[in-house]
């Protein structure tokens, strides 16, 4: 299987796409850190149907992002909020005027509203 | 059926979703603007059975905008896009420094490439 910090970034953005039991195993699997055996046992199934299912899930959401790159477009997207924050940090400290420090503060309002946070 | 509009927004974020004859079909019906019995004699199908796929695409289109919103989210960020391009105008006629236009500039140009153009 791939990483699970990988697997759990695919889930955040195409989780509602799967089926209820896909959701329910990759949470418990992913997010609650559950083995196989546990997940097997709290619903009454094999060992084998919940990798299977994993495997499934897995296999979906991988094809969700080669499709639509959503989790691509998220870093990328990440990184020019970042190099903006910079450049208006850096517009900062060139010595505004007070009209031009209250433009500049409603510009980064605005970044951080648009996402995705630090590095 | 929903608006042309809407539906050729809907296939440009989800289509790569659909099954190919989805695809075929919704190309030449939004894309092409063909009719459905224009449709039907091409692929030498039923007019009845070119509607059943077109609605069955219309809905899985639907549900997976309902699931994750990507037309949604592309308006909003649109819109701030939008906002925080009249702020950078506006500061850039506040009277700039030589060293905080070029600031400005690369701020200007970061977001350009960050997308959704016009208004």
């Amino acid at each position: 299987m791939e990483s699970r910090v990988r697997m759990a970034l695919l889930y955040d953005f195409y989780g509602s796409l799967l089926t209820k039991r896909q959701q329910d195993f990759m949470e418990l699997y992913f997010g609650e850190d559950l083995s196989l055996g546990e997940i097997a046992a709290e619903f009454n199934v094999s060992r084998q149907a919940v990798y299977d299912i994993l495997n499934r899930a897995e296999a979906a959401l991988q094809g969700y992002e080669q499709r639509l790159k959503l989790v691509d477009s998220f870093f990328t997207e990440k990184k020019r909020l970042r190099q903006l924050k910079q450049l208006v940090f850096k517009l900062q400290s060139t010595g505004l005027t007070q009209e031009q420090e209250k433009i500049t503060a409603e510009i980064m309002a605005l970044l951080d509203a648009m996402g995705p946070e630090g590095d």
